[in-house]
């Protein structure tokens, strides 16, 4: 038995499979001093596409998997725009007239070097960011792949000598069992993202091998215990196929609850539709019991191609997947593009605070064209299904009249064409802007339905980018202001009777379900891999006592207060629906 | 007569001084292939000292006149930033071995010539901006003086061919009369520019004179109209002579309120502060009789330097403050950096939304080092005056414990080290984060004072930099979200008993003045120019008439609907004061 690093929980069994160390095939020829400006136009294209590749596998990051992990990819694309990073490239082409390519090579190992040289795990993270970044643009300016797997074999476990976010971002957890990394520390990206997806992962095993491991050896991974067994022994290998359907049953155990109505025990309904961001993600959310689709983001959409997607194009993902929901509602957020979500094939401003930009609602009304175009499509496909539209960021009922205004006319445009459409699609909106929390009593005799988009919300609400390092621990939930900013919400959709839900990450968290209970609010829209969890405690949690919790949590001061009071609860809940319902 | 165009109000009469065109010296020689690296960092250094150069200026007319103006500058640190611009230099360093100097030169040349082809008086502008940054950048490469005006003489009108606001804002008004431009529009920046400083302006007169003006030539300019006069008949000159008499009779009138007590005619007290950024600014604000000093801002003690002030510097300031104040309250804000404010000697990290990055507050809390250094200085200056202490960007009752923490630890030292101080300085905040106006009624239980810094609070609570030319339409301090979160604040500081003030631009427009009587705000710190014409309008409004209308803007539902009543009260009032007071 090996001792690793436990980077990401999980049981693993399989056979190995050695990725080869990977190398380059750089280019010798010196640059002509007439192709110099050339050579950095190539260098400046590839920059770009790395970019804008950062840019949306990070998004996809973002919608699919989570913040934590998406914000990974920041500290890429702030190495393409450091200055001292690219000078060094740009000074290696010019002064010694080498390629784009060697010089960008050059300029990692110095960095790597000079990283490594200073003992120290920050810098040597910050180390393996310059040489995953720089792999990117390397491959870019080579047209090479970005890891080469074998795609013909059974699943197997993978033996890498480092790993990197952007190479796990291409790994697929039904042909990765597992991983193990002879260097790298729990707390690196790469094992953050492997905890995203679920893929057991021991690190750091380097020097305690016998001797190497070689593709086709059996392995035993314990991602939890950071254990590594190399071509086991029997017994070993028993025990740990019993350890692996053990963690397979509680997950057969939840997923049991995708049939059971999300219904407190004290009878009342909560529900659990599920967010997603493609068609195909409609599967998960469907096996994980959704009742619905709280959110689907269009973006992607949009960023799945080199130009505007055409209304019918719109038209048959939006009617495929309200077809696929069979009846259960699908909720469309128009486009929400600009903040930190780029098109390839549209410039958008340079702005200083981008989160306070040219965004979501405000682009669509400023390009009423494109707007229209999604509008139509979306007014077409609700003749195939329960579709209700959505906007985003709306600080003003100005804004929800000109949308609406804008709906009427993309309606009466099709009934003059002779269209097959609904006309009477519910327009809700997202509430994120601090105003519309504001403005809530007047917002909601004017719209279908609120939505409460978290995530903007609290980073508005306390003036902090969650995505900034150095401020993001302020970035805080659990804050009164949170907590009275939502009351103010559900109070004012309970009053003028239209229904509220709630559909950031927060809603994810399992402490915040006597919120969200005391509150009275309607649905929550969650990542589907969230709704199990999330169902299991609401299954347990009276909202009876959720009312008495929220006036002691309306009585705390400070964030801290509230979220200790919020897992105290959550622990005694759990204690006593373990007593009820033992094994569950 | 000539009929210019009338871009600032106000009459001159005056000797002209004309401007000669500005004719740079450039260096000829050829840059050595092994040099290009140096003149590279030449143009890097120069490009930085360009930039920290407009920072300054930028955030000194943000304090002092006011944002539209300030952003301005915004244009101009685009410029340097943009990749086209900075490409087409260094292509013309690196391909034609030019000097810095030149390569700028050539660069400007290439995109005015560009821009003025496009017969568009937007793009014409675009072209002045980039002539008068790549001047800025030229000027810091050769080392040579801005605009060179003569100062041994009498007060005189300036002439120039086009205008920038680089230049104008080295103009004084008290040596520049007016101005005349041969080109230019009155939306041009220098336009902007001029209004705010008062500085009578007519442009576009080329092709309209007879014969060029020449220095010495008496002229007569009247901005409002647009009319330039040349050598006048003595009959014109009389004429406007009486005119200017009268331009200055008004402003003397509204100087005779400066020692009337600031109370509606129906007895309540609305104290009028100033806003100040440093101690000779006191002359304006005492001029204006202004109740003392309501934000005094210490950012610039920070900024007119090379390195953090030291506490006896610091102590210095805000003594002579005081005690020029003689008994008046000085309300200190602590260092307000961060945002779009930089110190030249402290690198701020890189953020992507810096509005809701680490700033004001969270920098203090994170520099305690530095920020005890600034509360010792303020504790020592207390035992001189009426010293109050206020805390920018509070959102949490933990950010003000935490600096309530440091003053109290500031206090004890200074208590074991004998030094002369006030131990009990009342210490307020800044209520600017949405946050903190939902949890105001917790605030109120543990601090001295409210001060509502409108700009941020708008910002943030409609999710909207108006930095951003893109979407600062959206910049709406009308917003019925704003009306309700300034009732908020109002409520919770009346319930609990401490003063609430307002310190944003919004209290400098005459228009709010119901606003803030009708909530029960207790003071208005504004820039000295605007203290007198609010003043005139607190002197004629009725405190019971406001609740009244109070009552009327918080059933309207969008901010046009609040401007509109708000301006037709205003019209009212101001009709009725003239039917009272006929003359004022």
């Amino acid at each position: 038995m090996i001792q690793g690093l436990g980077a990401s929980e999980g049981i693993a069994i399989g056979k190995a499979f050695v990725l080869p160390n990977w190398e380059w095939e750089l280019p010798e020829h010196k640059i002509d001093v007439s192709d110099l400006a050339a050579e950095f136009d190539r260098l400046y294209e590839g920059v770009k596409r790395s970019k804008s590749e950062i840019y949306r596998i990070k998004t996809e990051m973002d919608e699919t998997v989570g913040h934590e992990e998406s914000s990974i990819f920041d500290a890429h694309l702030a190495i393409l725009d450091d200055p001292v990073f690219m000078n060094e490239i740009q000074g290696i082409i010019q002064r010694q007239y080498k390629a784009a390519e060697v010089a960008v090579k050059e300029a990692i190992d110095h960095f790597v070097t000079m990283f490594d040289l200073l003992d120290d795990e920050y810098m040597k993270e910050r180390a393996l960011d310059i040489k995953d970044v720089g792999n990117r643009l390397l491959k870019h300016l080579l047209g090479v792949p970005e890891i080469a797997l074998p795609t013909d074999t059974q699943p197997f476990v993978l033996v890498v000598r480092e790993l990197t976010p952007s190479q796990l971002i291409h790994l697929k957890p039904d042909v990765v069992l597992g991983i193990v990394t002879m260097v790298g520390s729990p707390s690196s990206h790469a094992a953050i993202m492997a905890r995203a997806f679920g893929i057991p992962l021991v690190m750091g095993v380097e020097g305690k091998l016998a001797e190497p491991i070689v593709t086709g050896d059996l392995l035993i991974v314990d991602g939890g215990t950071g254990q590594l067994h190399v071509n086991p022994l029997p017994e070993t290998l028993q025990r740990y196929t019993e350890l692996r359907k053990l963690h397979l049953q509680t997950r057969e155990r939840l997923q049991s609850l995708a049939a059971v109505p999300a219904v407190t025990p004290d009878g009342v309904t909560l529900e659990l539709a599920a967010n997603i961001s493609s068609v195909k993600e409609l599967d998960a959310a469907l096996a994980s019991g959704a009742d619905g689709v709280g959110l689907f983001r269009t973006e992607f959409l949009y960023m799945d191609r080199s130009r505007f997607p055409t209304e019918d194009e719109q038209y048959e993902v939006y009617r495929s997947a309200a077809e696929r929901l069979a009846g259960k509602p699908l909720v469309i957020r128009t486009l929400d593009i600009g903040g930190d979500k780029q098109l390839d094939y549209y410039e958008m401003p340079e702005e200083d605070n981008p989160f306070l930009g040219y965004r979501a609602i405000r682009f669509s009304l400023d390009r009423k064209d494109l707007f229209k175009v999604q509008l139509r499509a979306i007014l077409r496909a609700a003749a195939h299904g329960n579709i209700q539209i959505m906007y985003p960021l709306i600080a003003s009922l100005d804004e929800v009249r000109a949308a609406n205004e804008l709906l009427a006319e993309a309606a009466r445009e099709l009934a003059a064409e002779g269209a097959v459409f609904r006309d009477n699609v519910p327009a809700g909106v997202m509430i994120e802007v601090p105003a519309a929390v504001a403005i809530a009593e007047l917002l909601a005799e004017e719209v279908a339905f609120f939505s409460i988009g978290t995530n903007d919300l609290i980073q508005f609400t306390l003036a902090v980018d969650r995505m900034n390092d150095k401020i993001n621990h302020l970035y805080e939930p659990f804050h009164p202001a949170v907590l009275r900013m939502l009351r103010t919400v559900s109070d004012a959709a309970n009053r003028k009777g239209i229904p509220v839900r709630v559909c950031g990450e927060l809603a994810g968290d399992v402490r915040t379900m006597p919120i969200w209970l005391g509150l009275g609010i309607h649905e929550l829209s969650l990542s589907s891999q969230a709704i199990l969890p999330v169902k299991e405690t609401l299954l347990r949690t009276k909202a009876l006592e959720c009312k008495a919790l929220m006036n002691e949590l309306f009585q705390c001061r400070t964030a801290g207060e509230i979220r200790e009071r919020l897992e105290r609860f959550h622990a005694e809940t759990a204690l006593a629906a373990g007593n009820v319902k033992p094994g569950v």
